[in-house]
């Protein structure tokens, strides 16, 4: 299980209509944002280290502004905004809202102060909670569905959070840690490959649960027969493509991963760095030495496809990782992981670390699903703009909120990203 | 029909296994290269108006190269390469070649001149045919199968040749003609839509003549029901979308599309003008007024997808298209076109124009297909490292060689692409 | 007088030989840089809102790194670095001192916090009374001379910073003030042209208090007969010329200049803007109407020089500058300014506000002195390795503390920077 | 003497104010811009290597437009434009003329074709013909004047036209030579020191014999006592340097120099290039070893103040310079020069080489002289407008034409450049 899990309640529609567990989580989801800041700086909230990066102070507002602009604005009576310029502050890309704030210069913004940040979203959760209660006399299933997506959307800024907090401080010199945190040691247990006959599997959201629309619809795939690895590969096992030189040899890379590599944009894992000959790794908990045995993390498409060329493997597609993870209880599978990195997984048997470890690159380019058609409106611009020029992972990671990962759950991002959690499970065919 | 038609042999290994006929085709192919440049002034040769347009002079000089550096060198005893420096100047970018000059170096290079590189061509041929000679009495089938690759990589170059120098020329302020050329004068017809009701079905090349390792291996797939429109979108239909503030309106466009559009790098499709409020289009005969019946060409995958988001109708995806146009005929669907440009289709029944117009974008990201594995060695470069970023189109264009137009050939670009003849077809879900 | 007479003391070496003095004047400045700061928030601490800005914090201990590298390390007997990375961190240029933090990144370190920043400054503060206590008694004039450097060194940075800080809240959506400041209303006096007879005159450092090493050696220099303006260009004054056109217009502008202003990086002086036909001004108490009365500030060599060109005028060289300010006395000529904005003066006779208000453009481009050589070692790179495609500046600031402004003084910036408290005073030829 | 020498006269309008002098003038200027691409391939006429690079293409038509546009156009009754669309294309950057072809893309225009732009020639010189024999008859002083100032606008293009032709060959891998020519193997002489009082002096135009506006008004200027080098720094001089670390020790740059260095700009002359440890330079005839007698050329001012500061020396100021060269005899001084490089000069006394074998860099800003004011107008735009940012360098060299030499010549040339035959010559302070 992972460190948001003794602090939320899983949503689970089905049996929580009642709009009173919906305060509850409401409560829960906005205080745990509010939790992951407890061990920051206030210098920490408002750095931007790179352009994908956004500092804390932001992600704190924009989820606010989040409730504001699709709830409280158009639905509560006689709402006033908190600060008539934040509309535009901490609007993130929603064009149909209007003009926006430009994204590298978040870290610019001294003010609005974090204290007034809090206060904003102090604002926002008193209106909130007055929403809700109106909401529970009418039984509005609108107000229902919009607080939901709301609280996803502050799920999926809750890693992000963390994300970005380690890249905040891994990018600073003095290497400084986010709080004092324990690495448990483990032995990372022997790779098994799992074969799959495939045919004609369905995949996509089931509809038990939230999911977001571009997990739908749900349909028919046709699969050839696959295996899949029952671990990922680990730092040991990364480690060795390294020493094999396999930055160095253009044969294992896709052509736009060369030319990355080669204005040096990266030679190793993100957060890796070598001192005297030895190899360490910044973590939340602050420089560590590299933990062989766990899952690499931080590799960008580009590396992963290249590991797995070199390998003589390739990665999973979507669909196949979707229908093999589709036949494993997600709630069972994940960890308690206060360390906020990957552990090895010590056991032989099964598909093992499928959730919750690090997000699996798939070799499937995040495209709409056949039947797909993204909603009407500004939430429109949610998930289906996105999809050009990304890839898409699957799983959660040890960052991920546990109530937040699921087996239809696409995650996307750019090839050449290597902040997020990302790590490496092989696949390979079968004829 | 397309202009090489009269000029070249359909390659049908079928019915043309002696190397006899291989010469002859090596003949053909080869003289069509420099037939092209025929129209083409010295000045004309050297120049590189973006990164994408490789010089006419760069084109003629790579395919020999190709020749020389796959067949010659290693096949053909004691050959002699015509110039050292070459080896490093026309590799396009063959890692495992070796080192090769910069992609946005090529229009810099005024050496070798037009002439050397006709010599360099002739020196080139006089070898292919001694190798070809020794290959007919040992029958050798690698060496046929390399020289098929070889004329089906040239003949790739030669469309490329004539979309380069329609950028060389186009982008010039004195709109020269590549050659005088007349503009037939017809009348779309109406658009129906065609419904499908997908399934199971089976797509990749069949086996029956040349194919490149990305169009294999021939794999199942299912599809959902889904209809087609008869006929590309039209120059008239895309104005509308224009008059109808289309590249002004976020909600069309995807978030890259919009980024790049308002970094002003299109608002229109290349080659469109303005003058005087009329539209003009430059084509390789010149500036001519816009054809309003002809498919709407040199639109970007961007602007597709915002058109059909904007007609409220989508891109099909590749396996839909080849669905469909396996079905139809090739030869029997090309066009006599000496204007090279598209042009309208007159008739009303069926599915039209799928063959020889414009290249249709497809909603498809450039993946490989279930159990690819590029070749080993630096020919496995040729099509799987670039399986990233890109999207595929189909269907070929008025100035792709008649013989390299099939079913399942997969041609693919960058989404913000815009100087090849691409076009737009509709997709639409049907349930 | 400026803001910072009421806590310095003037540097009057003269008089003020015993070491005693010097300390008070230790605790004085270096007081001020932090008194400075008080109304700041501490998010405002770490921005950088463009390469030239280094955030407060940054400041703050660059000041102090420069006692630690120049003073304590070398001669302060077991002295002991605050904290290692310091010495690379807080390196603002010194190569020869080794490498240094990337200046475009100084925006990115949110640790050390403010707190430590401060801690740092009182660790380097004791340690500098101790070495100073140690200088008393062996009378060393090594220690006295460097560090008066750091001082006016330091002194430096209280004007860096109030523009910086300037900045940071001038690019701020918000427009947040730095402090209440109370505008004062003056009405300018009418412009005369005062008339000098040039020849042979002297100009640079008399040797009389302190001075940098590019204020000397002092010099003869022949000088054309010539006449200055009695004061510099008001804000009404320079509308004049933007609503003539002037950024249009491309017969006033220096070649850079009319690139720099198409690339649509500046089109009115810096922190103007205009809202409802009206204008504004950023000032460090926040957006106020635009004083018409007040000199123009926030004007850039190229401004400076169009300006010039519209009014059928130019530039003064920095020796003729220099020739006039010399025979000015400063103390009297500076005035009381809590307003942190150039303030007109109301005045007729003379020449008026050389000192104090605003840096004034020369045209003279920022050369060594004949006779000029750098000092040996890192101190060497203080000014000489930047007499390089700068502009001379002159006169001092509303911003510069007091004691900071002499005739001699050489300030030096490049002919796009906006962002110093820079403007206009016109001269011309007499023949 | 140079390579111009025996095909032009030198302009003497005292003794030559018949037009008759001028027609023949006007010819043999004109023809030997032609001559100079007469060992060009077409191909070599329109590449542009890099941004400072113009085709020669560009430097044949422009110095056409520059008599149609402020000749032809204005001046002779009824002329015709040969080209609408040149009179935009081939004007470089006058702003008062109308827009123009974007500097950057002048290498990407195909046509007009080079026999066009011959074409082009021949219409102006046709026009321009008649114009002179009107003005023949009308004695009109202003088509004279104008017509002097075209021809020595052109023959500062038929330097810039072998400076470039030498890049865009020299920027080929197969360093193709432009014709071949013969070294000649001289010995350099030992350097000596010439010590000069200084005083007050005067520099500036005579006023006899042609000379541009940036060379006037004539003044006085003080200079202090100081030394020159009787010759430049050589090949063998300047190697010491690199081999002393030079280009790695940052004491000895500028700012701007080290961090130019260090974005891996340059890290020796233009055109040098070791190949197995051996020195060898790119030279109008091919790649030849270096010449160590020769003076150091393709130096930037960057790199010629770093080896003044190795050596302990500065550069002289342009005042300094052109006092000395002044007392020089400008005939007696040129050599004739068919290598199109620098040569050592072998003689032992006095002030050697001043004069056409390199330009040498000054440390003198370029600036306008007390008392200078462009002229009204388009043609106002011909120096003043570049009085930012670069750098004088005086003396003319190798392949400046004959006449174009003179003491009170000012060139200028931003810090970076690299690309001109420029060099170093060594002065100090006396006292």
């Amino acid at each position: 299980m992972n460190i948001f899990s003794d602090k939320q309640t899983v949503v689970r529609p089905a049996d929580q209509t009642a709009m009173q567990g919906l305060v509850q989580q409401y409560r829960a989801v906005r205080q745990a944002s509010e939790d992951l800041c407890a061990p920051l700086e206030i210098e920490d909230y408002g750095v931007q280290t790179m352009v994908d990066v956004s500092p804390p102070k932001w992600h704190l507002a924009h989820t606010s502004w989040f409730f504001e602009t699709f709830l409280l604005a158009p639905l509560l009576p006689g709402y006033r905004h908190y600060h008539p310029d934040f509309v535009r502050l901490f609007n993130s890309y929603y064009e149909q809202v209007g003009d926006y704030h430009p994204r590298p210069m978040r870290g610019l913004l001294s003010r609005p102060t974090v204290k007034e940040v809090f206060a904003y979203r102090a604002h926002v959760d008193q209106a909130m909670l007055v929403l809700l209660e109106l909401s529970e006399t009418t039984a509005s299933e609108h107000t229902e569905r919009l607080t939901r997506i709301g609280l996803n959307h502050e799920q999926q800024h809750q890693e992000l959070m963390l994300t970005d907090i380690k890249h905040i401080l891994g990018s600073n010199p003095l290497r400084p840690a986010y709080r004092q945190l324990v690495r448990p040691v483990v032995q990372a247990g022997p790779l098994h490959w799992q074969e799959y006959e495939g045919g004609l599997v369905k995949i996509g959201a089931t509809g038990d649960g939230f999911f977001y629309d571009n997990e739908a619809p749900r349909h028919k795939t046709w699969l050839e027969p696959f295996r899949l690895a029952s671990r990922p590969v680990t730092n040991r096992e990364y480690l060795e493509f390294i020493n094999d030189n396999g930055y160095q040899r253009p044969e294992f890379w896709l052509s736009e991963g060369w030319s990355a590599l080669r204005q040096d944009r990266f030679s190793q894992p993100l957060y890796w760095e070598q001192r005297d000959g030895d190899w360490y790794e910044m973590t939340l908990g602050g420089l560590r030495p590299l933990d062989m045995e766990a899952p690499v993390c931080h590799v960008n498409y580009f590396e992963a496809d290249a590991y797995a060329a070199w390998a003589g493997q390739r990665l999973p597609t979507e669909m196949e990782w979707e229908h093999v993870a589709s036949e494993q209880n997600v709630a069972g599978n994940l960890r308690d992981n206060d360390w906020l990195q990957p552990v090895a997984a010590a056991g032989t048997g099964g598909m093992q670390q499928l959730y919750g470890d690090v997000w699996e690159w798939t070799r499937s380019a995040y495209n709409p699903y056949p039947g797909f058609t993204p909603p009407a409106g500004a939430l429109g611009e949610y998930n289906g703009k996105f999809m050009c020029g990304q890839y898409v992972l699957r799983g959660g990671s040890c960052v991920t909120p546990a109530d937040h990962i699921r087996a239809s759950y696409r995650n996307f991002f750019y090839p050449a990203d290597q902040w997020q959690f990302s790590g490496i499970r092989l696949a390979g065919d079968l004829s």
